[in-house]
Order: C-alpha cells, then sequence, then structure tokens
C-alpha cells in the first residue's frame, strides 16, 4: 500500500468542445462540457484526480474556489484524512472566508465536489482498490466517518446511519451479482435537443441495436408541438416495450408543467424529469399529486443533502438523481443514498461525470444498501478524455477493475 | 435629466476591517466585511455603484463573475435597459456559460445583485431622484417590467403584481407620512457574539439614550449556557418594554433549536432568526408549529424569489428578511416584497448595504404596497466608507435625499 502525504494541490480548468447538437438541452443550446479538476500530488508515486462539471466560462470560477478550499488538506497524509473525512469536509464546508457564498451551494459547493473526489480517488489508488472496492470493504463505523451528517439530525443521525448499513450486512451475497452481471444503462444521447427526427431515431436505432433499451429525449423547448411531435416518434421509434424519460431541464413554470406532463403522460414514461424549478419544492410536490401514476424525477441541480431531505420528507420526488458532481462529492453523494434508503426511494445517479465515478457508487449502493437496481445513465461524449473509459457492452456497465475512482484524465497524465 | 450610454463595467474586490469583536456570530468569529462592487461608468458624467456583500477571501470570485455576466449591458442606454429590466437580469441570470454554477444561488447570484444595484443607482441618478422616489414614481406597469417573475406564475404573475400595485395606489398620500417621520430602526450592533457581557450592556446602554427601543443578539454558540445567560442579562438591561430578537445564524440542527426556542421564548422576543440550515423548509415548518407563538424570521440566506415562494407558500417563516445584496438586486427584492404583500407577511431586511439601500426599499414598500411598518436593521460599522451614510438619528432612519441609492463609496470616488 502507497501511502502519501499530500504536497501539492492544483487545479486545472478543462474544456472539451462537443459534436455539433451534442448536450443540447431546453436551457443549453451550445454547450462546452468543462470540468474543473483538482489534483493532488503527493510524496510518494500516488495523485488523486477529482472532477465537477460545469458547461462553459464559469468552470474558471470554480478552479479558483478549489485553490481557496483546498488549503487545509496540504501536508495531510490521505490516510488520516479520511479517517474523518466527514468532519473535515464539514469545515472546508463552513469556511468561514466563503461560506457565504453558499452557503453549501454553488460555485463553493461545486469546487467541494471536486475536492471530495480527488481525495477519494487517491485514497482508493493508495489501497490499489477499484472505489467500489474500498467503500465496501469500510466498517460501518469507518463508512459514516466520511459522512458529514450536520443538519440531518431527526431523520439520520450517525448513529442511524451506522444501523442501517448494519441492516444489509449479512444479505450482500446475495446482491453481489451484480458485479459480475454489470449494471444496466440508458442512453441519454439520443435526444438531444438540437437534433433533427432524423437522427433522434436513426441513433435510438443504433442504441438499440447495441443492447440499450431506456431511452431519454430533452422536452421543455418553446415549441411545445415539437416536443409532442419528438416524443411521440421516440416511443414509435423505441417501441411499447422499451423505457422511456422525458427531461425538461427546469423550463416549465407550474401551469405549463401541468399541460406538459398530462400531455406526456399517455406515452407512459418511466418519469419526467426537471419539470420546473429546481429550488421549487411546493411546486413538485403539486405535480407529483396532479399527474399521479406519472413520477418525477429531479436532484441534478439540488445543490446538497438538506434540499434532498426535504424533496424527501415532502413526497416531492420518485426518481433522486443525486450527482456526486454537484453535491459535495462522493461523501454527500452517499449521505444521499442513505437518505433515500431511509424514503424507499431509488437513486438514479445523473452523471455529471459521464459515468465514470457513479460507475462505482451504484453498485456501492446496490450491494451495501441494497437499493433497487434502476440503471444508470451513459453519456458517451467524453470517453475519449479518460484514462479509463466506462466499459458499456450490451447496454451494460461492466465493473471498474483499476484502482481508484476511474476520473483521470488522459491530457493530465504526469507519467 | 443626465442620459448616458453604459461604456465601462469595472468590478473592485473590496475588504474591510471591523473594530475588534464586531460582526461576530455563531459561524463568523472574525469577519471581514467585504462588498464587491460594480462600477457601471458612462458617456455622460453619470456613474452607478452596486453592492454586494460577502465576508472575506471570496469576494474575489463574485468580483470575476460581475465581470463576466454584466457584458450584456455594455454599450446600452440605461433608460433603455431599465424599460426592460425584468427581461435583462432574467437573461443574465440564465447564461449557458454560468447558469450551472446556481442557477440562481451562490457566487453567480451574488454577481447579479451587485450588477442590478448599480443599473438602479445609475438610473436614479440619471433622473436626478433618490431611489425611493424613481420607484415610487413609476407607474404599476412599468414597474412590474423590472422583476423578473417566472417561476412564480401560479401565485405572483405579471397581471398579478400589477393589480397589487394598483390596489395600494390611491390610499398612498396616508402612508407618504413616513417620508418626513423617518422609518423606525434596531440596532443589531450591540449584541455581537464576541462581545463579553459588559461590553452588551454598555452597547444597550448607550443605543437606548440614542433612542433605540429594539436589540438583536447572537445566539447559536456551542454553549448554551452562555447563549441563555446573555440573552436573560440583555432583556434585564433593555427593560421589558424593548423588543428583542435572537439570531442562531443557522446554527441550531432541529431538535437544538426545539429546546433553545423553548428556552428563548421565556423572554418574549419578537423573533428567533435563522434557528437552522436556510435550505431547511421542513425544519422551520416543524418549528413554527412547534413553538408558537414565538414568531420566526429568515431569509438572509434564501437565494432567490422560488425559495422565498415555498416559504410563504407552506407558512414556514413569520418575517421576510430579504436583503437586495442576496438576492439578484433591487428587482428580486421587489418581487419578494409582492409576493410577502400576498402572503400577508412584514418584510424585515437584512442589511448585507448596511442599510443604505434597504432606506430606500422600505419606504416603497411601505407606501406603494401598503407593507407594515416594523423596523430597519441598523449596523453601524461602514459607515465611513460611505459617500452618502444612512442619517439614523433618535433611532429613526431619515429620508434619504441624494440622487441614486446611496451605495456610492468614498474610496471608489471618481471626482
Amino acid at each position: 500500500m502507497a501511502r502519501g502525504v499530500i504536497e501539492r494541490i492544483c487545479a486545472f480548468d478543462k474544456r472539451y468542445p462537443l459534436p455539433p447538437g451534442a448536450g443540447t438541452d431546453a436551457v443549453h443550446t451550445n454547450p462546452e462540457y468543462s470540468l474543473a479538476v483538482t489534483y493532488l500530488e503527493t510524496s510518494g508515486p500516488g495523485f488523486g484526480t477529482g472532477i465537477t462539471l460545469t458547461l462553459g466560462e464559469g468552470n474558471r470560477l470554480v478552479c479558483d474556489a478549489i485553490e481557496m478550499l483546498a488549503r487545509p488538506l496540504l501536508g495531510r497524509e490521505i490516510e488520516e484524512v479520511m479517517a474523518e473525512f466527514g468532519r473535515i469536509s464539514n469545515e472546508i464546508a463552513n469556511d468561514p472566508a466563503m461560506r457565504w457564498l453558499g452557503p453549501h451551494k454553488g460555485v463553493v459547493h461545486l469546487a467541494l465536489a471536486s475536492i471530495t473526489n480527488a481525495c477519494f480517488d487517491l485514497w482508493a489508488k493508495s489501497r490499489d482498490v477499484p472505489l467500489w472496492k474500498l467503500l465496501l470493504d469500510l466498517k460501518p463505523e469507518q463508512l459514516a466517518a466520511l459522512l458529514d451528517l450536520s443538519y440531518l439530525d431527526e431523520v439520520l443521525s450517525k448513529e442511524a446511519a451506522i444501523d442501517l448499513l448494519r441492516q444489509h450486512w449479512a444479505s450482500r451475497p446475495e446482491r453481489e451479482e451484480i458485479l459480475s452481471r454489470g449494471y444496466p444503462g440508458y442512453d441519454t444521447s439520443v435526444g438531444w435537443m438540437a437534433y433533427d427526427d432524423n437522427k433522434v431515431r436513426e441513433l435510438t436505432e443504433r442504441a438499440r441495436d447495441r443492447g440499450f433499451s431506456a431511452f431519454k429525449l430533452k422536452v421543455g423547448s418553446a415549441d411545445k408541438d415539437r416536443d409532442l411531435r419528438r416524443a411521440n416518434m421516440l416511443r414509435e421509434c423505441a417501441g411499447d416495450s422499451a423505457t422511456l424519460m422525458f427531461d425538461a431541464n427546469q423550463q416549465w413554470n407550474l401551469p405549463t408543467a401541468f399541460e406538459m406532463c398530462r400531455e406526456l403522460a399517455g406515452l407512459n414514461p418511466l418519469w419526467i424529469e426537471e419539470p420546473t424549478h429546481p429550488d421549487d419544492l411546493m411546486a413538485h410536490l403539486a405535480l407529483t399529486k396532479a399527474i399521479a401514476p406519472v413520477r418525477i424525477a429531479a436532484g441534478e441541480h439540488f445543490p446538497n443533502r438538506v434540499v434532498f431531505k426535504n424533496f424527501l420528507q415532502a413526497g416531492a420526488i420518485h426518481f433522486v438523481q443525486a450527482d456526486a458532481t454537484r453535491l459535495a462529492g462522493i461523501s454527500e453523494f452517499l449521505a444521499v443514498s442513505l437518505l433515500a434508503r431511509k424514503f424507499n426511494l431509488p437513486v438514479v445517479p445523473h452523471v455529471g461525470d459521464m459515468g465514470q465515478i457513479h460507475q462505482h457508487l451504484v453498485l456501492f449502493n446496490r450491494i451495501a444498501l441494497g437499493q433497487e437496481v434502476v440503471f444508470l445513465e451513459h453519456i458517451p461524449h467524453l470517453r475519449c478524455h479518460f484514462v479509463h473509459p466506462a466499459q458499456v457492452e450490451g447496454g451494460v456497465y461492466g465493473t471498474p477493475q483499476e484502482p481508484g475512482a476511474s476520473s483521470d484524465l488522459n491530457d493530465l497524465r504526469m507519467d
């Protein structure tokens, strides 16, 4: 086991152009996928790479925040850091000179996501195991020590978190078959907003041939008729047995959300995603009541565990789309996963990391928490930039075997 | 009327040290009051100064965001900008390369606050009137065109906003007496967390002598006994007829909030402020039910109008502490004020601007919306830095007469 003291912390502002139309939605007409990267250098051969996603120029602000916030990690040994990561993460999140900028949201929280993910990557590499195995090998107390559970007390105290992990301990072996079977994926890249009908059809057919049976389509445009036409076309093209999801990317106000969800309900989607503003708990709640049995997915823009707790307590969502690159990294993702388990709701991550880190986390959620297997979003556009791109075959994510969190980037290879 | 085209936009990162112990609370042990300033230069003699508050090093991030987000204003004439400010503000808030960093919260939203406040300052100066008069002189349709009311449709459509303003139009004269009487203040600076008992006593007595009858004390420390002792001491020192508020600065989890609010209830506070995490609507709601008739104030960390709408709809707060330097500036403050009027709750601003801008806004809220007069927070620590510091005499804010929003800073004087 290579142990290492963190000797240097750098932030890199990486921008990646996309193919024409890729990544477009109701908000983003010409996105530039951008990663704010935390790079941890150690005294040994080990290094850690952490990422968070943004969509362009603002990425620079997150990189600057990383350099400000990560300083407490300098000179610390990684095992020592991870033994009390919940406390350290809480301290960084509450840095008195930075907290006013959130708290626990926006640029500073995205920066903490990147920093946290770098720590977990370094830790897993230093133990020479993939992230999923690192997490599964931890005792309940060690896992709980990774988490900042502050403001969750009435729902998930530290003791309750440990109990939850213990409850599912004995039955782990029966769920470990997921490691050999692989975790099913769904394809988001067939239905970007700017793609014309022919392209959506062509991509859907190609994805079906590659083994996918679940597809997402962007809706939420100003042209409701176009949205509905495309949704009908996708159902026709994918077939009655396919699983469809419609994603409005927050663009509807509540009256429009009522109207469009009712229109789209006839196509029997698995969920309708981000129907309105992500801060609008009361609107989500009204909507879940009005459009039942159609179900709502949201979370890629919920900034922290406190907001997730609220939506879960209120019963305002059905699918928990936590994202370890939006929340304060892997540790807050795990806290939200425990919360979701408490409320018996499935975690179906949004993949700001293109699935690289989340392919590990869904395995942990399945085996350690007994989370239902739904599927994991698949977005292929950045795969050539990762050192170990996710292996998706037959519509299924293979179980990563390389040490770390699979977040190393080719253009940051230091070897 | 001096008209001017915006020819140059600068951001300034201004930091102001405070006297020992001043500004301390349960979170901030050594705050550095920092203003992220937007400075708009025009083709004419006019200029606009906009401010937002942060508490230290992170201020630089807001300044960088200002320079990125303000570009659409370059080359625009201020009357033309303000004729459709609601639309322009919405466009800036949804800049596709920056929106992912919020949306509508954190660094990017604070930057928009500063930008917006500079526009209003420039506009008022170009019309040669103080901000309060500028706003009162607008027709309901013109006022509504300043506001981004997106995601409020089911509660406050544009038409509903105009109706609300019209309803209170005829009765304005009876409320204009506030202009000559002045707006009552309350004193936050007697009870900072780091002040010892003698200092709190001394400052409270001095503030009483200066005409104040309402005082705020910081609680929420790790030492509950100290909090309770200080609270009792303040009641004793201020007298039974004084109005007291206790401010926990978000530091309690829900179980502690239950306990401490019940303990403090016996001292008959007007409100308990920020009892727990500002994102925790469900906790605020549980608390309002559990501790009635004690009332809850919050809002200085609610990032936008959508969050305020939620807390108002749920009935989770009693006093609306909107802040034009936390929300997206004066225009979103006005949108929240209209919302609060709809729900018949008083707006009692938190003053990230030290009251400079809010002294105008409470006059508008009183006269144009018929808002109840409660009082306006008074924090004197930065008054020497403003060109026209608020005139507070006998515990009452005088009505500002100089053109603009009273946000010009001495160390940015360009004359």
